[in-house]
């Protein structure tokens, strides 16, 4: 892919706004839309403030995560004006592209209905993987926040051995943390060894639960339900990483007293301009693939 | 499993001694058969120079990796008197298992035609993974005894991104090499950045390749064809990791004049004792799971 | 040191209950003064309201960091109640020892003169490596809140090269953050590139300054004066470890719109547990030299 | 120190071949004496049979490490001809330098009776840092081919912690072995930890070394006696990388069976390339801070 491209940025938060100026750093045309006048932009970026404003039709236009919360209109929080996501339709090329993190059907549908495609971001592994950075330097700044210890020393378990465990670890092991990984695959049990930690099987989580200082869970199921929370010290720190139903019985955390953080999206709230790059990044992928695919 | 079983460990080379004294030192009743008697067992083992002196049958028996040669005999490189695998299938409880590395159809139909239960514990994934560790180990050890440098500030290729690399990229990382990963998938260039590497796409080897002072390459195909040594460094070392048709034209690499090493069974070669011990590590875990199951 | 001792614990901060707590965890015998009463001891250690209260003469007497802001009362943040120095000298019994940090030379002569003597748990050099880690976590953890990114792959430069810095060095490479340290020996370079950082002598600083997104200076001198700082990027931040007068000139820095951090006796605030405990740890092995010296 | 010098090699091993070809690419003017004419030098190295041929006067001349063994002749192990140490005093340019390592007092003498300035390179801190690399390098290769396990997973002791030290237990805790570190100073068993090992005190060392599969020494007294011999495990490696007298009681490993590796001069027998590029770089560093001096 070595000719630029058109692209239209509409709507989103910070992210949208580093992941505007990252596409416009790469030499692409950068347009930007539903994002006030208090959100400025490089000069390389061009913003509007209608989508009438916009003279040529563009290559690509980029929607936020998530694409829209009614499946009428872009998510815009950085805006007080309204875009109905049809009145994106006409000002792409034919052939062009819509890309977008987490449509639902509604909003998918109001293009795929112009036959025009759509491509799910968030569904590619590279950046559920880069999300996992921010997610755990964001989780590990919580624990830095709320302990009153160093991190270095402390017995630390984190439950389940997905993407951002693989980090977590990772950063724990360097602050010098006693880590432990208790997942349910032999095969994890002995990554979490290879990469420092000790490992046990999530079978025997509630006889070694008493150890632990600090607590990180990244399995969305409840893995720390009364039985397992009964045995956790009093003046432990529980960080849930888990999304939707979470990984803890919050309600009897806090009769026990133990202190639970329930922290969701981080990426976006930690470190917006990284998360806005790595949703650029991913895109660009996404278009060099389909130029490989081309030639 | 609470309780200590019998085991008749049947042939094989270093890794079975070992794997026999783990299995004892948790423990078990344990009988080794198809080892010379130079071959030496601590005194918890019972050697048995012939089948016919096991006066009761075992729970389970344990044959090498790989089980048999010629599907007649077991595989037994440490011994000159041959053990039939059938004569195995009397001395095994009823529900016993038979549990081995690599079967082949015919050392596997003689026991299924008696309805006895076999196991491959090489298609464990835990064990993969911990084998991971001794190729990695035997690979730098190849690489610091074949370079004339330190390996602290070399230039590193590795391709492809399996167990091996996970591996090898944290020693190499450790001993401060400058480590480039080349891979297929954009999620797995993100891991290798993650864990401290350079990423590059597979596609853009060739334009890279000459900036390396050691290669190692992971992938069973081959990645390393005229095309690509045309570039390499000619006082570059490269290791080939990959099985079978490896993944270097040897030939071409000779005219050339650059060294190649193929390294393979490596685990078994440089580090008999941990390779034993994660032989007996599996089927100890597949045993639990098992126990486990049947509560 | 066999026997266990008897020690009161007058004033200071939570860094001294966490010390007392610490103590009274080997088994010693521990008296604590100079903390009002919604400060809460566990049930090992016996609070005091007034020295009087003090049946028997203690072995040591430990003071808080710093000892004394007056030379006459010690410094007590957490107790409305005041209590002399010389109020101590009393209770300790023949060949005691009064431990303290940074005392002055007023305090220090409240002892001296009753022939009492002192020793500075704050010149221990364990004590200082030690305190190293809160300092450069506290250092980290102000970095992931102020910043915008995440801190792997972050251009990240710190001066100096001393005890702070080496712990900073190993948390930043564990976060994955792309470290130079720029410092005045070649040895100190050099072990800066050891511990996987890029070196640079300082000589070159200026030259390189405006690479960074992040800065940390461990340097009690004015490294970032006017000429350093304009090259400094605009949404750089610089975070000033350096004790007394500072690092940076504040005044320019603020004219040019860069954000700098002074975070000053970061042990006590981020980490007052550890902190403790490291005090703790250290007259520990301040007797333990002492009983080995006896034998 | 803009512009290039000239160089004369003279005398020495592969460490000076390739500390010539790094002075040769900076750019320097080199040329190489005192070694026969199978070692090959590329295009950018004048090499001479004879020191009559050199036609003009150098700016300095590098001797080996050591300089001479007899205070005579240059050290020529590659050469059958040999140099005397006078014959070079006459192709130096007034104000030149003459470099060479662990220059003895008589071959210093040659030097400096003709008023010709010399300097020891092996005297520079950064030279004796950077050769800490090979050296835990080449010790950990030792290991690696006399253990019949993986590194990682071993239970390894260091005794000291000076330099090697410090670089073996990065490479080590990269390797995932379990480290312990037995040392004097309580501040170094603080660093120990702070690096990821288990820190214990030299006084505590019988006690506790029969838990050690490995065990590296570095210090240069005798460590290893009858007493600490007795308790080391039959089958644990002992490799000793102490000068002079060594750190073991070799005579009393041999009759216990313990199998122990004297390991000197690792640097340039393991890496000579490295090696050789370390006190070219040394050299360097040199010139440049007497061109700062000078300006």
């Amino acid at each position: 892919m070595d000719t630029t491209k058109s692209f239209l940025v509409a709507g989103g938060d910070l992210r949208q706004v580093y992941l505007a100026e990252k596409l416009a750093s790469k030499g692409n045309e950068v347009y930007a839309i539903g994002f006030d006048e208090n959100i400025s932009f490089s000069d390389d970026i061009c913003q509007l403030e209608n989508i009438i404003m916009l003279n040529n039709r563009v290559d690509y236009i980029v929607l936020p995560l998530p694409v829209s919360t009614d499946g009428v209109m872009v998510n815009t929080p950085f805006c007080k004006q309204c875009i109905p996501l049809n009145s994106l339709t006409t000002v792409l090329k034919d052939n062009g592209i819509i890309f977008g993190g987490k449509f639902n059907n509604a909003s998918k549908k109001v293009f795929t209905n112009c036959r025009i495609d759509t491509i799910d971001y968030f569904d590619r592994e590279e950046l559920n993987v880069l999300n996992a950075v921010p997610t755990a330097e964001g989780a590990v700044q919580i624990a830095m926040e709320e302990l009153a210890t160093t991190i270095f020393g402390q017995k630390v378990l984190i439950t389940g051995f997905g993407r951002i465990t693989k980090v977590l670890v990772k950063i724990l092991v360097g602050l010098g943390a006693d880590v432990t990984v208790a997942a349910r695959k032999y095969s994890d049990i002995s990554w979490a060894e290879i990469y420092g930690c000790k490992g046990i099987h999530i079978s025997q989580l509630n006889e070694n639960i008493s150890k632990f200082n600090a607590i990180f869970n990244t399995v969305p199921a409840l893995i720390f339900d009364k039985n397992a929370l009964i045995s956790v010290k009093k003046d432990a720190l529980i960080i849930d990483l888990a999304s939707k139903p979470g990984g803890v019985d919050f309600e009897t955390a806090g009769v026990l007293g133990i202190k639970v953080v329930w922290a969701l999206s981080l990426p976006g709230k930690v470190a917006p301009i990284s998360s806005g790059e790595i949703i650029a990044y991913t895109i660009l992928n996404i278009l060099n693939e389909r130029g490989m695919a081309d030639d």
